[in-house]
């Protein structure tokens, strides 16, 4: 605890308060995905059940509209809803550093502010760049202690980034920033013992809730302790269990690039648990080259990082949440289909026979005692031992969609189409890409109007195994499933 | 951790749903004086500048009455306001075995809600005393662990008693009820860093508002783990510190007396940290019986116990909130007036010199390394050396207004008085008593209504040092101050 004299909170606070808003074209390029991205996932989620049921439990009303309905709700209650949407089917982005999940935490919060502000998206990337930043500086300082400890980032931290976020957007000088992240502080929660039910993506919801509430108690004069990140019994205290957080590198916040330049963001190719995804991708990788189908298959060995160990923590998942959180299940359905899919995550999926039977071969263990640190994962291993007595191995460090593995256009492309077509009717969808593609200038107003329509309820079912869903995966995997 | 095996989310949750309403005479009794307290807290909470902020700052409107506001909001957004009010000035009663408030952050949820239904009292009463139950089980299975550690557990465990409550009201079953619980714990937030700040009073209400939105998520179908209080990464894991939360209590929900019955709520005589009353006590008790003044006093050491030491973070403090969480300045206070009321947490009263000189006379210190239960907390004890070379010293165990040494019917009526008078004219207080002395069918929309003005903002000054101000306390003090 070299940093007890630093005081974190206040450090951050006026970063985020007076840091010009001139930002490089390729963090506007990042921030533009992240919109785009959190879009195309509350566009996919607002049909999930846990959406119909989270909007059929706020009991307010008002002008900001939820994802998926054509009513709206108050601020606060729009974010809570949206960033449910948009964690429902695990297809919004992590972000690593942070130790959680960005957009669906702080996206929704900024667009319900914006949207009572009568804000243009050049305000909302704005914020959201501010709120990346300070959400990775949070994530830094708490480190692998916090997650690994059991506390889903995408709540804990994202609320503060959310309440920052909206900060910026309110224009809150830097003492009453100070306040807007102490008071979300007093906001962060969120266990995951949770992952596998649908409190997880509503964790999503309640950062992003909190976030608006934060910011808006701020601006109205309510103060919190302004050392409410590093003080005794603060959030570094209580949410970094026996390791206390390094605020240091918060302390830096002035130096060096942004964290998305430097580490980026991770977009999904699969909507499942990101802790999965790189043994997806060395599994694809692998059947490709050496054009094994999931008969030749004895055994599938997974070794994946502490964090992943708590996170995927269904073996035998009984339902599509729990199955977003199994290994074995997502190798499984790799190995049947040659991707992983929206299409895979429906009760009658989940309960296949031929995908279960192939189940029991997939083993998950530990890549190795070595720390973690938040800026250096392990990478994760895939070694697949075939029946004719071949062993492949496979190491993977970043998963398709990372920083350091981009999407291409067209991934990119494929992704967003498969979220929202046959949901957004195409005159919604080309001023959506076009608003989008071109946010200059555009009013939020108008961006959220286009998302306002009655979702049909469905339990994943309508995305079925499309002909276009094979391109969502870059390599087809029919070498696979011959 | 003998208890894994005991589903201790699932065993409340059930008791919740089911237990009969069918109260005992001293248990309704109870209820109805946590219910008097709590809203006698509210009103004279409402003009303190945090309520006006908070006010300010909710967003939403709606039917439900915000308390000193004549406009309404969302029944989560008024739980929000009138928590804060309740807790706002520190005079809302300890549940001493729950480790935290229970009115503050309970009562103003199921108001909120009772009102949203048009309930009546009766059906209030009966969620309080089931909200009381699993406030005090799960605040005796995290134990003393948990407040130690930092965690403020008015917020953390209220939103799970408050959204048990609110799931009262519903009439959730007991599988919903299971899934409201496990919701409240996804909210349950709230650091002891915050204590001498305006997020302090703050968490009452968030756990209120989260209380009411659990439940409301709860009964439109959200789901939580059933498993979220003792799983892996659950509310034991993750808020207990160390020692991992003992459920067997839990379990033990159906066997004997209930714990307002048994340990009872400790209502508060003076309007500042619970953790000053059994040496405010023992002081007030000695000089009356010495007759000494202050300044006859060389020296004044406190001996509490190691959570009140946390709590007691201001040795110097700078404003009434620090004031409020400071046993020198509680204990300078007592020995200049012979007792310690609102007046003396205004800013004028903080920095008044003749208390500041007195100060440093006052000594804290742990009473002792034994451990500390929930159930079996230490006494206090206060030692007086004065300048003629007498040592005086007294221990106090149960501070008045406690469950074992009780407020006679004269004082509980004084303070219902002083938090009320002058702010509710006579016209609205007449039927606000008669309501709450004879609560059974009354309507909460009716009681509510009484409880809507416009809130004057004051710092504390307006509660002047009055006559009425001395019978607020049983021993007049004047033996202090001659």
């Amino acid at each position: 605890m070299l940093s007890s004299h630093i005081p974190a909170t206040q450090v951050l606070a006026h970063w985020a308060a007076t840091v010009p808003n001139q930002w490089g074209e390729s963090t506007l390029r990042t921030a533009e995905h992240s919109l785009e991205d959190t879009i195309a996932a509350m566009v996919a989620g607002a049909g999930d059940p846990v959406c119909a049921s989270v909007r059929a439990g706020l009991r307010a009303t008002g002008p900001v509209p939820v994802v998926g309905s054509s009513t709206g709700t108050c601020a606060a209650f729009s974010a809570l809803a949206n960033g449910t949407a948009a964690h429902a089917r695990e297809l919004d982005e992590m972000f690593l550093v942070a130790g959680g999940h960005f957009g669906c935490a702080v996206i929704p919060a900024i667009l319900a502010q914006a949207h009572e502000m009568d804000a243009t998206l050049d305000a909302v990337l704005d914020a959201l760049i501010v709120g990346s930043e300070v959400m990775a500086r949070v994530g830094m300082a708490m480190d692998r202690a916090h997650v690994e400890k059991g506390w889903h980032g995408t709540q804990t931290i994202g609320v503060i980034a959310a309440a920052v976020a909206c900060g910026r957007l309110l224009e809150l000088d830097a003492a009453r920033m100070t306040h807007a992240l102490s008071l979300a502080v007093s906001m962060a929660a969120g266990p995951k013992v949770q992952f596998g039910t649908d409190a997880k993506p509503v964790h999503a919801g309640l950062a992003a809730q909190g976030g608006v509430l934060a910011a808006s108690l701020a601006a109205s004069g309510v103060t919190g302790s302004d050392k409410a990140l590093e003080g005794p019994h603060g959030f570094g205290a209580l949410y970094a269990g026996d390791s206390a957080a390094d605020w240091q590198s918060v302390a830096a916040v002035n130096d060096g690039p942004l964290a998305i330049d430097s580490h980026g963001l991770s977009f999904k190719l699969y909507p499942n648990c990101a802790s999965t995804h790189r043994c997806l991708d060395a599994l694809q990788a692998l059947a490709t080259e050496h054009r094994f189908g999931m008969e030749d298959v004895e055994r599938v060995e997974t070794l994946v990082g502490r964090v992943n160990l708590v996170n995927l923590k269904y073996p035998e998942p009984r339902d599509p949440r729990e199955a977003m959180f199994s290994m074995p299940y997502a190798v499984a359905t790799m190995l049947r289909y040659g991707t992983v899919t929206l299409a895979d995550f429906t009760p009658k999926a989940v309960q296949d026979d031929v995908t279960r039977r192939l189940m029991p071969r997939v083993e998950m263990r530990l890549a190795s005692t070595r720390v973690e640190t938040a800026t250096q994962l392990l990478p994760h291993t895939t070694a697949v031992t075939l029946k004719d007595g071949r062993h492949l191995e496979r190491v993977v460090h970043h998963a398709k969609g990372s920083f350091l593995n981009p999407f291409s256009a067209l991934e990119r492309q494929v992704k967003f189409e498969q979220c929202t077509k046959g949901i957004l009717p195409e005159e919604r969808l080309a001023p959506l890409r076009d608003n989008l593609a071109r946010p200059q200038g555009v009013k939020v107003r108008q961006l959220l109007a286009l998302l306002q329509f009655e979702a049909q309820i469905d339990d994943g079912t309508r995305f079925g195994r499309l002909p276009g869903a094979i391109e969502f995966s870059p390599c087809s995997g029919r070498a696979i499933n011959p």
